[in-house]
């Protein structure tokens, strides 16, 4: 199946356009215009213009090149607009409508239909039952949901099975100033799934790391091969510990599953796990923004002793390990910080101090250290050491995250600039020592079996 | 031991008072002139003025009452400022200094002797080995870290073991736009710990909520006991789960112990426990701002069915229920939304509509429901429901929250409604799941042992 009609379109028809506000058909109009694109508004109700754009009765009847459709079309009348879709030769459509297999057995052999139309024209269908997709650095916006234009464009892709997930994901990020590469809500997933989203995905060269909230599928093993097969690393989020089937039925159709299961085959298959929908972003940022870990030992600096406890405690739950420093990096530490509070690893320098960027070098460098972390809370007279985190991730070949919380206007400024850098920032000790345990499972999950990733310490 | 002149003076001595911008004494000193009283500059060494007040050279120099000592001195002089400052009539200290207990033998025998030297004189000394408290409703910022003057004041009083964690809660709220009544870092907890702390707060009109950050205590029968004669709920955050105990004494002298055993004791005396800052301080701003539970059934409404999932998920997996509604709401959800996507509970509307606040209503009245929470992705055409939740929980007599994640811009103003409806708001599913269920374990751990929590379902 071919994917870049779908996610990489010349032309796009909206199916169902309409001039009412708060309208579905209004609304993914508004967010499919800011496209740099020709875009048609279908509706053989309406006459005029919307958005600028004339009014077509058909997609049959559009005179130009138009590879992706979004409808905004009512259930039932689904499979009558994909085959015209068909005719017209779009390779891509998304069916936002619910009311398929997710809603009774009615709603099944109606979604059964999409599926054999899409096969018969090969249509690339997203949904049904989704919110749509985004791709913030190409201004397409096929989702209906308001504020998505503000999305930045970034290295972690998002495939959701819940499209309201997806969106959730997507929003987070935006709150947290940092970009997505492509945002995608699966639904129903009639003949677009994870098999076929994540090689597509896989091969895109904006994306560096994929992220994926699973609810449930019916062949979990082609999943996990699909996962093994991708040379960009992915994290799983995978849903339903407890018992939501039901409900979780009505929604994408699907059954939980066993969680367990899920998670052994996953780790099996070298994806590591989180368990919210904050570790899940967090977590593919610090895959896309560095370079990958080799081992699962980390390094930890902090300027503040509590948080440092928070946070080595942390990684050594959650399958990181914390080596202690070769004697070289204790001596060179001594030598920067006489008489530091606690040389050991975490680092502790007891506050922030013109030194400080000095002493993140000297653990990088450690030669027994995979990952780095860093906490501090922020000092206005000091700011972040951004000279020492310049380049350091490139310069040690290895990952360095950095954790911290402050006064939100004056250190602000300060995170934008270590963003700038390309260095993952997070607001809590616990979402760095996730973060940071992350990519120590990474590592060991990825790693060729006949290498030792520990380091004897 | 009264804490009254350490929490709530009426003159406040820096000794150690400096103008080089940058040492403690001239951040202590920055600090402490924002509050609306005399306040006295102490240091032998330094003539003339710092921030327009005189310097005087000792405290028993003072003319005029001073209640609250705050030291920026070496660890060294401590004792005998101290002695000094019983001499002046002082009864509250803080000392900032590391170099006690935490750290060496002769530490120790420095703590004993200022342990030796408050009980002299009475006076109540929090420390050493902290970055101090600050209680913002009267801007009295007995901290030296920057930025602390922006904290707003609030209802959760922070009590935390560790100074940096102290802040990284409360900057962390500021984050969230929420107050704090007081923020209290305990450090080595020469006199002051939490059996003195607890009780103090309990009786403070301010504080509606106590969080607490453990790392450790000597005599954990204490703390339990202390807790469960709290009036005011408490939620505690005991870290150490992994070993981290050699790093954990080197900072605030205490062995972190064993993990189980406090959060068992814990629960057994009515205090639930999380296992993050960010969760922890949820906790207390839902039990502050709530009407408590009386039960542990949780009733969900989403707009979005894939968080809708995640919240039943994690809410049932975390010491939560989710009850069927009464027949009476479910035919009263029917009536408001004829062929609901899903009116179980969760109930899911499938999108946000201008009936989402009925729906909300319906759950919150349910006789099956003790907690309700609400997750919507914020869309603008729409807003929140504030005309629903304004004063619903007090109608109802049980605690509202609500999740939800958008675009910033847009969806700020609508948060900043929703706070100053005293409604808790959360940005994403998990953290609203983790903060219903903090409730639900509440109203569980604190049932009277003849009444029976649990409705018949």
């Amino acid at each position: 199946m071919n994917l870049q009609r779908l996610f990489r379109p010349d032309g796009i028809a909206v199916v169902g356009a309409s001039r009412t506000e708060g309208k579905m058909g209004y609304e993914a109009m508004a967010n499919a215009v800011k496209f740099n694109g020709p875009i048609y508004p279908v509706n053989p109700s309406s006459d005029g213009t919307v958005f600028d754009e004339p009014f077509i009765d058909s997609v049959t009847d559009i005179e130009g090149d138009v590879d992706l459709a979004l409808l905004a079309v009512p259930p039932t009348v689904v499979p009558d607009v994909l085959a015209e879709c068909g005719e017209a030769g779009v390779g891509g459509v998304v069916v936002y409508a619910g009311g398929f297999a997710e809603a009774s057995e009615g709603g099944e052999r109606l979604q059964q239909q999409v599926v054999d139309v899409a096969a018969e024209y090969d249509i690339a269908v997203l949904g049904p039952n989704t919110s749509g997709f985004v791709v913030p650095a190409a201004d397409l916006l096929a989702s209906f949901a308001g504020g998505v234009e503000r999305f930045e464009s970034g290295d972690v892709t998002i495939l959701a099975q819940s499209g309201g997930v997806a969106h959730q994901l997507a929003f987070h990020a935006l709150r947290e100033g940092r970009g997505i590469a492509t945002m995608v809500g699966l639904g129903n997933r009639a003949n677009v799934g994870f098999e076929e989203t994540i090689p597509y995905f896989d091969a895109d060269p904006e994306t560096d790391a994929i992220v994926l909230h699973v609810e449930g599928t019916d062949d979990g093993r082609a999943l996990l091969e699909t996962c093994r097969a991708s040379e960009t690393p992915i994290v799983a989020y995978k849903v339903g510990k407890s018992d939501v089937g039901e409900f979780a039925e009505s929604h994408t159709g699907a059954l939980t599953g066993d969680h367990e299961l899920y998670t052994a085959g996953f780790a099996q298959y070298g994806v590591p796990t989180v368990e919210s929908t904050t570790e899940l972003f967090d977590g593919g940022l610090a895959l896309a923004k560095s370079p990958l870990p080799t081992g699962p030992n980390v390094g930890v600096i902090t300027a503040q002793a509590g948080p440092g406890i928070i946070i080595a405690d942390r990684i050594q739950q959650a399958g990181g390990r914390l080596p202690i420093l070769t004697e070289e990096t204790q001596d060179r530490i001594g030598e920067i910080l006489p008489g530091i509070t606690y040389a050991g690893n975490p680092v502790d320098t007891g506050r922030p101090m013109p030194a400080f960027g000095e002493v993140v070098e000297a653990v990088a460098t450690d030669a027994h250290v995979d990952i780095i972390l860093v906490y501090e809370l922020y000092e206005e007279a000091l700011g972040f050491p951004l000279a020492a985190l310049d380049g350091l991730a490139e310069r040690v070949e290895k990952p360095v995250l950095f954790a911290t919380e402050g006064p939100t206007a004056s250190m602000d400024e300060d995170c934008i600039a270590l963003r700038d850098l390309d260095v993952p920032v997070f607001t809590s000790p616990e979402r760095g020592a996730d973060a940071a345990a992350l990519l120590a499972r990474h590592a060991s999950l990825t790693a060729p079996v006949d290498q030792e990733v520990s380091v004897d310490v």
